[in-house]
């Protein structure tokens, strides 16, 4: 009969802000699946710029074009660090001009899960959005108008933070029916008008491409996926959003097909497209940690096949195992790879920020089969460099890249070469399709950089990976 | 593309206790979701045995009449320490004598999976009994030939003991569907013959008492509910196994039928009873962190209304907060009450030990109103006494005693004590009830025990509650 508050709910984010003791100098965490729809990190943002807050550090799992407000609270002093796994070109470009002081730190989806779980880093107070939560702090993604699906980064953030603040546009009766993060881990709970906008959670690279370089690419990558002796049945799967990797899922599915191939599970950011693959009976099991569009999240809500999973279950090198270790074959992209295998992610050709990893080095190392898909030339820039402006992923993960005019094989894998050549694919060496490329866009000038190092890239482990100076 | 080992699954249980790094002086940590049927505590012990290993300390958060073997362990010197929330009359009478030179420690269920999240109570190696596993160790208790429903308790040995062992009986290949603990906190998996006897998992007492003086109880402690206020919409209720806790139940649906009560939540140990009052719409949702018939096991597979929790989620006062806190009414059960209303559930009325407190602490304390149920003498022994020979539950945290002769209500609870009066019921002082039963059965010679402490009982927060000495 003890007496007890029976509610987290406070009347206003301010006085969750306040209730939390959130003060100069702070790390403050926000998770990502709003995608470019997200309100929160902008709103606690504001707040604190309006409660003289200054110094913080944020930890946000990605940041997107939608939080270019940022830039505001940079140049205010409200914000002086930075950490993220993915970040947009608005703010990449900002940064990349040397806006913070302090070096952003980069990880991956997985590296982040691990290094909260190890205790490396630190966060004092995280900010969840919230689609659906109780008064006591039961949270769900599947349910409400702004409904995300999946919450899987944000469980790191609920377990290790020392406070933790829920905001929701849905709040419901006490308990929540179908909880994702359970209350135990959430201090205060606050209502907002709208933490979102989830028509922006689609991004603009979940259909199938129909760019017919795009889709000889496909072809070529599900050639190598059929020959490499990973497709058959228990085969698992993972593809990105974007449109060429979507087509060599689709290349993929019709060889299933073909040869009646069940799979176990597809994984990672959840599209319908796969979805639909799973509910045809191509794989058991959705893995989801982050919904890509709203016909995941239906889904997720709905279909006992499609299960969340937390960043830590997906690739924490931390925990005893993640997924990612159990994965037969990932689809990745590039911006470029040089000679060595490596793959960069966060930058442009050009040096500016417009990426991160996200869960690419984690797949890359956990998946028995990572195949890198991309133009041979963008933008007349040549895909292979000599030495990547910023290694995302470490060549020694990497092990086949295809472009439209070829494919190339790390030396690593002498018997998956032999298997690709035996099928009669265009397996070159890597060397050769950077000759390609240069015969036909010309040598690149060599990109010019700063001495600045604006961003550090860490990787999974926690240990540093390479860094990323300022442009000029 | 890095390589890794595909599988956690060892050959045999000695392979995975030699790889955990099993040695003298452990902690070795069970859960009790097979109840009576477990048989995964005594193969391990027989194990541990047979390798020559000395000086364990077992942490089990039930001990049954099935783990009787474990008095031999004790007696060679196998196991030294013994920690459980709950132990059965079997091992309780040698316990009570003597047996174990140190003495046992006593927690909650909510207490135990606080200590372990706090740090004060560490696990060496969890061994878990797991009714369906992959060989990465995703694992779930609702599915295969021993599945035992909710395996809540488990949640804690698997996230803070150093090592993780799986132990099942049915390995469905990866990624299992419907993961309860995945596979993150997981080192090994070991296939074996059989876990328990799910049949076994039904106590003796799920059944709705017959017994005249049970009901006249029930029917009180249903008065006591429909009178306290807290019967209303949203109600939230948790009732025992015991026959009369059932009895309560069903008086209390009547109620609820009547008035077109719709309640919130049920939660406990779960019964087929409460699992036919959520499918009848009484309750909105079942939170289950044990299951304790068959009906409920089939129940919490199925019905998306029947939720799994963790015994952080039902009960830890190391979480921010757990459900237990917006719990309105609990029917619990007493061997002992005295004129405090504390309350033994540890020990029979000549200081044996054949209980625990299970959930009791934690609900009284979380609950707005504590009832207790118990008739007024059993075996010829008052209920009533002037000093419990174990302090289980404060008795501030307990609010209505109710006998068939009459209802005491914790003097801090004058409003109640008002309602209930006004309402016609037989309410009296509680040192009135003790006269009552005196008159009827005698004035009890008081029990004489030793000077040895055998048991240490530690309240949720872990601090001493009360010491059991030896009987003699």
């Amino acid at each position: 009969m003890e007496v007890h508050n029976m509610s987290k709910l406070l009347g206003s984010l301010k006085e969750a802000m306040e209730k939390t003791g959130l003060k100069d100098g702070m790390t403050i965490s926000f998770h990502h699946h709003m995608r470019n729809g997200d309100y929160v990190l902008n709103m606690v943002l504001a707040q604190a710029a309006d409660m003289g807050i200054k110094d913080l550090n944020v930890n946000a799992s990605s940041i997107f074009d939608i939080h270019e407000p940022i830039l505001e609270h940079i140049k205010n002093g409200v914000v002086t660090g930075l950490e993220c796994n993915y970040m947009g070109g608005k703010v990449g470009r900002a940064i990349s001009q040397g806006i913070l002081e302090r070096p952003v730190i980069f990880r991956s989806h997985g590296g982040r899960a691990g290094d909260m779980e190890n205790g490396s880093s630190k966060v004092d107070i995280a900010f969840i959005a919230a689609p659906c939560a109780d008064c006591m702090g039961n949270l769900s993604g599947k349910y409400g108008p702004s409904a995300c699906g999946s919450m899987g980064y944000a469980f790191s953030d609920a377990m290790h933070a020392k406070k933790v603040v829920a905001l929701t546009d849905n709040l419901v009766p006490y308990p929540l029916k179908d909880t994702s993060i359970a209350e135990g881990y959430i201090d205060h709970v606050v209502e907002v008008e709208q933490i979102g906008d989830p028509t922006k959670i689609v991004s603009g690279t979940t259909k199938i491409t129909r760019d017919p370089v795009g889709l000889r690419i496909a072809g070529l990558a599900a050639q190598v996926v059929k020959n490499s002796g990973y497709l058959k049945d228990g085969f698992s799967f993972q593809t990105g959003a974007g449109g060429a990797s979507l087509a060599v899922a689709k290349y993929v599915e019709e060889m299933m097909e073909k040869d009646h191939i069940k799979g176990s599970f597809c994984m990672g950011g959840i599209t319908g497209y796969l979805v639909d693959m799973a509910n045809k009976g191509y794989f058991e099991t959705i893995l989801d940690v982050q919904c890509f569009d709203l016909k995941a999240i239906e889904s997720i809500r709905e279909n006992p096949k499609h299960q969340e999973i937390s960043a830590m279950r997906y690739a924490s090198p931390a925990a005893k195992s993640a997924a990612v270790d159990s994965l037969d074959v990932v689809i990745l992209g590039a911006t470029q790879v040089d000679t060595d295998f490596n793959v960069n992610v966060h930058t442009d050709s050009n040096g500016y920020i417009m990426g991160g990893s996200g869960g690419h080095c984690d797949t890359a190392a956990g998946a028995k089969l990572a195949i890198v898909v991309a133009p041979l030339i963008r933008a007349r820039l040549p895909l292979i460099v000599d030495e990547v402006l910023c290694k995302s992923t470490p060549g020694s993960t990497v092990d086949v890249i295809v472009t439209q005019r070829g494919i190339a094989v790390n030396p690593a894998r002498i018997e998956l070469r032999e298997k690709l050549e035996k099928a009669g694919l265009p397996v070159k060496d890597i060397k050769e399709l950077k000759k390609i490329a240069e015969e036909i866009a010309g040598v690149p000038k060599a990109v010019k950089r700063g001495d600045r190092v604006v961003a550090k890239v860490l990787y999974r482990d926690g240990t540093l990976l390479d860094t990323i100076k300022n442009t000029i």
